[in-house]
């Protein structure tokens, strides 16, 4: 193997030769520059790949790597693009929650766990019989390797009521996530130009999703508790809807988890319109209080479309998601799958349904809710004792995060950046708002780094609400 | 680990049981069951959990299993979602190149190489690394990994002539596999309702994406030695179109590669009219002859977008491929990509840039040329010998096909359901035409399993023809 180091510590080296050579001048040969940097021939070949792919260096087989003319000799024009692409459709930028931060900063903002808070000895050892098995070197059948198809269909089935048909293996379709599942969702069951419900808040990759796919969103305002059923029944006879997206279950950003009765009449609603119930289950494995039920298993009438990923609780990269659908819905969300990805790499779907399947899992699981209480329990702790202007109006039963409401007039954006600068990363509300935002609002992420540096965070969010008051 | 066998053994017997079982009747308890089967707990649990996967028992936690309701008593009606789903959008079905055979089938359909083509040590010994790595527990930036860019940027860099920049890392994007790139580039580049330019015959996947994408295609004539570039201009002229995609190194299904005087034409014939030739280079690593040199490497002025997957000639199961762009359009394509899938598994791009920064990498693509030539030359003689009725125009320079023309008269669809059912599955040529087929055309693969079975096969293949004929 190349040893990295070696091969920056010779990209520097001849980065500075190369800067006062004449273009079309030839550099050491392999053999001189191993003796000269004391690395091994394939070090010095990466170092000097490095200098290729930055444009410095050309090399020409059999004679050998030349310093190449400055590119900065001809500036590049794009602005024929300009014409070509046209305006640019509105799509929301990446969200916050993306952002990687320095290590000395408090991150209150990430969408992900925290490494710790992942199955990581499963994960490896997954990966590592993957890599033994078949699936490391053939193609996955299109809707999914058949044991994991059934193992999605299980753990719905697990939930249903006597008397509700379980889903069936054949009713799944495997995903390479749940951001490629929301596209295919709303591409093959809503179209472009069609109207789709969506809680106000709600997921950012759920508005971007929506925004791709051409879709016309229609917000609902939810809160707390979730949706107001009536709401629902208005935005679907007002518009002629046929799908409603929503987070039933410890809601991104809000938490809320809509009772038993809401579940009720919103699924009576949204049978009564006809429509899908496009079900997000995000947070399946993130129940501090236990497994929620999600409201796909207690429907066997076809409205409900059913989308659990693992990539947040397994690992980030075992990029898995299982769509279930009954009826013509799931074939037209295989055929829009098939046409935009063909089939997702059988290696990570091996490696899930390895994780998932072995005992160590469900001793994981509970071990995680565990930690997510204690963590919740935590931040909601120090931001009432030292961020009292940061108003809870529920605390969630599962998820990763809270969503804080801060006083009326604050700019969440400038807040969010004062924060940053005293050295806590923030979400701003905004993101998470399909509409116009009904409130200034913060998202805090208890699954993050360090739970240690809570109180910190809090007290940083604090005095930099004081502050922003004051100024 | 449970003993599949063992669990499909109780599943039957369990099955049995069941079918004269009262609904809601208990079944034995999992102690009764180890001891009955002579199996381990793991394998009954294995075997419950398929029974209730298959909607025939549910187990109540605390409880027991018991036998569930038979769904059959009430058939479901989804007759409703037709309503809901309106009617479905003209999205092609999926090419007759994805079907398993049996294995006593001769396979000359298949679009993937076989797995005697592929280089599965160093496959499995990458995913092996993958799996101790970081990348199996950490996200990977939106664009892909730094040094997995780099080395798509340095490969195509390598064959940039004296004076043309080569690309950059940072012009580079990581995606899920060629499939996904054409989509993102027909909507991010493209956009629905506008003209793109595709030659015809061209790849399937391409006609798919560009009907989901709901781009207008236009198709251009080609034929064994590319494009008329005045059919080109002629196209551009008339249409207004600022896209053209084409895959002028090999084509599927025609073996077409672009002369250099023919490429530089096109080049100058995109450049006049503000046009994105997107070049799908899906067979970068299978010539024949030696390595092929993609248009792109001569363009610096972002004309040329460039697609190279790894998925092909890596392993079925390394889905990831790059797209390489300058200026604007990366930006479109980067927004376009993260919306539907927000980033590609670290694991897949840690484990492909193992595989081809290896040696050994070299060492295999050597050999693959070797073989891939011996078995084109099999196919060739042997449907000269056994079926001369088959016409190829040309002997492809690289490529996995053979494209074959057949009399005029023929049935092609009847045809190759005929050479089915006496043994040989052989792709009707009609899925390679984004417009009507100028001719009866059959592509023949010959990197399929078992090439000691061409000469069988075009034996066969000469036989139906001659029969067909004569109906």
């Amino acid at each position: 193997m190349a040893d990295s180091s070696s091969a920056q510590r010779i990209v520097a080296g001849l980065r500075t030769w190369i800067l006062t050579a004449a273009p079309g001048a030839q550099l050491p040969s392999t053999r001189t520059l191993v003796a000269q940097y004391g690395a091994s021939p394939v070090t010095v070949q990466k170092a000097l790949r490095t200098l290729g792919s930055l444009g410095l260096v050309e090399s020409r087989p059999g004679a050998g790597t030349f310093v190449r003319a400055r590119s900065a000799t001809r500036p590049h024009d794009y602005a024929w693009q300009t014409a070509a692409l046209g305006a640019p459709r509105s799509i929301p930028p990446m969200s916050a929650a993306l952002r990687a931060v320095p290590d000395d900063m408090i991150a209150l903002h990430a969408g992900y766990p925290d490494r710790d808070l992942l199955p990581s000895r499963l994960v490896r050892a997954a990966f590592a019989r993957a890599a033994r098995s078949e699936a490391a070197l053939s193609r996955s059948p299109a809707a999914g390797l058949p044991d994991l198809r059934a193992w999605f269909a299980a753990e719905l089935g697990e939930a249903a009521p006597f008397g509700v048909a379980p889903p069936a293996p054949a009713d799944v379709v495997i995903l390479p996530g749940s951001q490629s599942g929301l596209s295919t969702a709303f591409r093959a069951l809503v179209g472009p130009g069609q109207p789709l419900l969506m809680e106000s808040p709600t997921y950012w990759g759920a508005i971007l999703a929506a925004a791709q796919a051409g879709v016309q969103v229609i917000p609902v305002p939810s809160g707390s508790l979730g949706p107001d059923p009536a709401e629902v029944a208005r935005a679907f006879e007002s518009t002629g809807a046929r799908a409603f997206y929503a987070q039933p279950t410890f809601a991104n950003p809000t938490g809320a988890q809509w009772s038993r009765t809401r579940a009720d009449q919103i699924l009576e609603t949204v049978r009564r319109y006809g429509a899908f119930l496009i079900e997000d289950d995000w947070a399946h494995d993130f129940g501090i209080a236990g497994t929620p039920e999600p409201l796909a298993a207690r429907d066997d009438s076809g409205h409900v479309v059913y989308l659990r990923s693992l990539t947040k609780s397994v690992s980030p990269s075992v990029r898995v998601a299982g769509i279930i659908a009954r009826g013509p819905a799931r074939e037209r969300l295989l055929a829009d799958f098939q046409a935009s990805s063909v089939y997702v790499s059988g290696v990570l779907q091996a490696a899930a349904l390895d994780v998932v399947t072995q005992p160590a899992w469900q001793t994981h699981l509970r071990s995680l809710r565990g930690q997510l209480g204690t963590r919740r329990d935590l931040l909601v702790d120090a931001l009432q004792e030292y961020a009292p202007l940061v108003q809870l109006d529920a605390v969630p039963r599962g998820g990763l995060n809270l969503w804080g409401r801060l006083p009326d007039a604050t700019d969440v954006t400038r807040f969010a950046r004062e924060c940053e600068n005293a050295g806590v990363r923030v979400a701003p509300g905004t993101e998470w708002f399909p509409a116009e935002q009904t409130g200034a609002y913060l998202r805090l992420n208890y699954s993050g780094p360090n739970p240690g540096s809570f109180a910190e965070g809090a007290r940083i969010i604090g005095q930099t609400l004081e502050q922003h008051r004051q100024d």
